[in-house]
């Protein structure tokens, strides 16, 4: 790219904000060039970081903003109350054409109602979704709605797997990913009417998007699917629980090596395999969960992220705006609601 | 106990019957006395196997059952069709008195609705559940439903939280053990009206319930409550992310230390604390999911387990026996009716 592309940052959204954001900023320069960051925020705290890191001080133009949103802000509060607050005025960067996506470690109710009402929904979908994407047996899956909308009917759902597809193939780099509906069994009768009916048309559809059918909550580590597809309340508890699974395993692990002399000095042998399988499920390496199916780039890094996950997040942006993914977004849904006859869903008793 | 329990069981379901199941009876009776068996299935198999189990064929009776309720078989097909298949002779020997608990690792659907047929509900209880324990970084806890009730409404999980909890206190043995709704955020307002009202009762009851309100997915993992209460759809998937995770865990860790000569040789002296840790986390030895607010004790046993994981099964079904588990709820459930004003509860809109 010879443009250079804006990215727009809430630097004082996170537990450990604005210090881990700048840092996260000078982390992410060390591999990326042709990238400006507006920073907005407290310019009495971003000034002094910017002095002590050289890199993100020639690329970062500081945006002073006098508010906050905090934590512990309802999304409708934040929406009222925060017209100045860094988060919403780097939301409204994006909105006004000035940046191309933004990143915030804030509050995340707070960052998804500002940001749908700012940059609105992409034509033809309802709700924006979060999405993240894990390691798995096979490689990498993306996983959405992970806690936007606590109830999903039918046509949200197939509008999800469209989106989870196109970053599956335009982000992930798939050839023709698959896609799976996240139930409790395989069977075409399990579950509740809204995965029924999603399943339906998926399976109806001729866009070229390769319906698996129904997975399981064990087919997310086993990588069986490259999507998979979800209500925001189920795919909320299915990432954290995998996180805190993860989480317990490690600390087992580590009780295990640590428990006497032996398994110590086997550690220490082991030492550099160790680190690799570390970095291998390290949450900061999937940090960066994506607001997908708005008009603009957001991304929503964990809010209790070091500098590197922070980084980790901008990459994610990036790669979201060097791959056009809206725009494939709106094509592949025009294409596939160009397909779809809705008469060919019919609703199926709950089994 | 000086007078013998009896067990009942359906020595034809699972992957690997019926040789799985009697080498679990003969394992489980490595720690058991004092109980007696009565093995539905096919005599002809069941003799020559009971001849190579010593232990398992002086407690044993052979009950000849001539059909099998096959794994594809749908609930209502099994309840119909399979009146004379041993999961359905090993139940009706419950409902009849002559054994005081049955364990099988058939068809899940089919054992439920069966189960549910012959034995039906305890008093005040709408639904049955499906519950297990499992490993938490503070002890064990439990969880409940895990997929026998793909859409329940306030005062089924308030059902879930009274049986979860004694559980927790007459089987797991703790002292006041502490109860959570599985949510997707702490905050009061968050998830759906089927949470929120029903944590909404749970905090008026007068119940020795001690209710810490809602917790996540990660909380799973971390042991933060004892019961974990959710609906089906939910429970069934967060317990499988949580084993395919371990899975992928446990994938990445081999991969890890078989990767060359010093890993391989540290994993060698690491070897009894790695075989320590395997073992904490083996998901035999949390097999055994209980069917939990039936007139009657059922223990399902997972379909590919082996003699070891089978064994732990019958264990489950003894230690549910042995307290009393079923009266247990009974009284509870009276006492947490008594004490349970509805007009308490308010219905909370959806946040």
């Amino acid at each position: 790219m010879s443009e250079p592309v804006t990215l727009s940052i809430d630097a004082m959204g996170g537990d450990n904000a604005p210090e881990m954001v700048v840092e996260g900023v000078e982390t992410a320069l060390e591999r990326l060039n042709g990238v400006r960051f507006l920073l907005f925020g407290d310019e009495a705290k971003l000034r002094p970081l910017l002095e002590r890191h050289g890199k993100a001080r020639a690329v970062c133009e500081i945006r002073h903003t006098p508010e906050i949103v905090t934590n512990d802000a309802k999304p409708a509060q934040a929406l009222r109350g925060g017209r100045n607050s860094s988060m919403r005025l780097a939301i409204n960067a994006v909105g006004d054409g000035e940046a191309a996506g933004i990143v915030s470690a804030g509050n995340t109710g707070a960052l998804m109602a500002m940001a749908k009402f700012v940059l609105k929904t992409l034509p033809g979908i309802d709700r924006p979704a979060i999405a993240t994407y894990f390691p798995t047996r096979r490689g990498e899956s993306v996983m959405l709605d992970l806690g936007a909308n606590v109830e999903c009917d039918a046509d949200n759902l197939i509008q999800f797997a469209v989106m989870g597809e196109v970053f599956a193939r335009n982000v992930l780099g798939l050839n023709n990913p698959t896609v799976g509906i996240l139930n409790v069994g395989q069977e075409d009768l399990k579950g509740n009417q809204a995965v029924q009916t999603a399943a339906q048309g998926l399976t109806n559809a001729s866009l070229p998007l390769r319906f698996h059918g129904f997975v399981e909550g064990d087919d997310i580590g086993a990588g069986t699917v490259d999507v998979i597809v979800t209500d925001g309340f189920t795919g909320n508890i299915a990432l954290k629980t995998a996180e805190g699974t993860a989480k317990l395993f490690g600390h087992f692990l580590k009780e295990a090596l640590t428990s006497s002399l032996f398994p110590k000095l086997g550690a220490l042998l082991a030492k550099s395999a160790l680190t690799t399988f570390k970095m291998r499920v390290d949450p900061r390496r999937y940090n960066g969960a994506m607001f997908v199916g708005l008009n603009g780039i957001c991304v929503k890094s964990h809010g209790g992220t070091d500098a590197v996950g922070f980084a980790n997040a901008i990459h994610v942006a990036l790669d979201l705006i060097g791959n056009d993914f809206n725009e494939s977004i709106k094509e592949d849904y025009e294409a596939f609601r160009a397909s779809f006859n809705p008469d060919d869903v019919e609703v199926v008793a709950n089994g």
